[in-house]
């Protein structure tokens, strides 16, 4: 028995995220399943690092399965990419011991919001960026972050309709660069609550157009109350960028 | 009468290009003209620097039109950006003399191919480049390629149906670079033959795949016989980068 490991980059544009929904759409899983059962004569469980969201992209998804098939790794990665549907391209395949899980032994998950921060639009990325048209103070939301660093109870930023009775997070590391008109916020953390990032990137946005002040980000935090956070920012900003090992 | 310049960015990926075809598709052009329309509440007739193929896509196409209305112009861009679809962007519009003239007062114009060199292609740029995954060899591309620089014929490089009877034009300027995995073949010339871009960019992949031998372009160039050249490189690898005035 073999466990290999793929690393997946994929545009979740057209899908109903990672994991199958009660959807007219299909999730990321299946199509890579179904292509894998294609190659491989053989019905394949594949399990990633932890589901993405409808319209929520990837760019090195982790995901495993265990097989019987002696395929070389070149040529399974070059039969998935040349099967698979052109938003989904395969990184890396790599074999790995049979006890390696993707999502158990997954240490942290980098995620990334991206704002297309100008008073035009993007004919290119526009499935990949927020286009956010009103300038944002970026120091101002630099500086109100830095309260969400290391372990709170993040329930303010936790998705109504889904609540954790256990909402306490460490997030490891939040960044928030600019780059021309394009402004990234780079959450790492362990584990995140649903919509977790998107909350949080909401609520940024609101502190950097000046809905909220200084300090706001702070009670928000501690009320624990979702009600007074700023809006989930809309899924195709988000990426999983890395997930750590 | 106030004559007003658009500078504009567009996937071209679902268009039957610039200009209107026999297609099922739309082109560009009627697109932006349509809405326009509807802005303007007026015929609108607009003249870009020059048309773009189907599926060939644009940074910064140039294109102007009269009008007797007097909207402002920040008015107008944010009304097109709302209107027209997200495959299309308007930069920036301006109130230039009227005179001013898109394709009689271009100077010069910069197309870039861009060609993904890797062995697994891109979920996200899938649309906006070309995906070869044999290594090329891109010095000997830049040396071959260093012989169209200026004033030639280009018959070898012309599209063997579209044939015009002068096919001397002047490159200016071409040059190749890579950043990461990705090789940009950028030719700034005064007018291009049609299919001249993508007739160069074919050869000198297959010149860089080693398919053709050092000293080959010099021959091909003055053979005036595109039966020689390499094959045509696909649309979605071009984009016009900008327009000189």
């Amino acid at each position: 028995m073999r466990n290999i490991k793929l690393e997946i980059e994929y545009d979740g544009s057209n899908y109903c995220g990672w994991q199958v929904q009660k959807s007219h759409r299909k999730s990321i899983q299946e199509t890579i399943e179904k292509t894998l059962r294609e190659i491989l004569q053989e019905k394949i469980k594949l399990v990633a690092s932890g589901r993405t969201d409808r319209g929520v992209h990837a760019k090195a998804q982790v995901a495993n399965f265990l097989t019987n098939s002696e395929i070389a790794l070149k040529k399974l990665q070059k039969a998935l990419n040349g099967l698979l549907p052109e938003d989904i391209a395969i990184i890396k395949a790599e074999e790995v011991s049979v006890d390696f899980h993707s999502r158990f032994q997954a240490k942290s998950k980098l995620y990334r919001y991206t704002i297309l921060n100008r008073n035009y639009p993007s004919a290119f990325s526009r499935n990949q960026v927020y286009f956010f048209p009103r300038l944002l103070n970026i120091e101002l939301m630099r500086e109100e972050s830095k309260v969400l660093l290391g372990k709170h109870d993040f329930k303010s930023f936790q998705a109504s309709d889904k609540k954790k009775s256990d909402s306490v997070r460490t997030i490891k590391k939040l960044r928030i660069t600019k780059d021309k008109d394009l402004i990234y916020i780079d959450i790492e953390a362990g584990g995140f609550l649903y919509n977790m990032v998107r909350n949080i990137a909401g609520t940024l946005i609101d502190i950097g157009r000046g809905r909220f002040n200084k300090g706001y980000l702070k009670k928000l935090l501690y009320s624990k109350n979702r009600k007074l956070a700023g809006p989930t920012a809309p899924a195709q900003g988000l990426c999983l960028l890395k997930v750590k090992y």
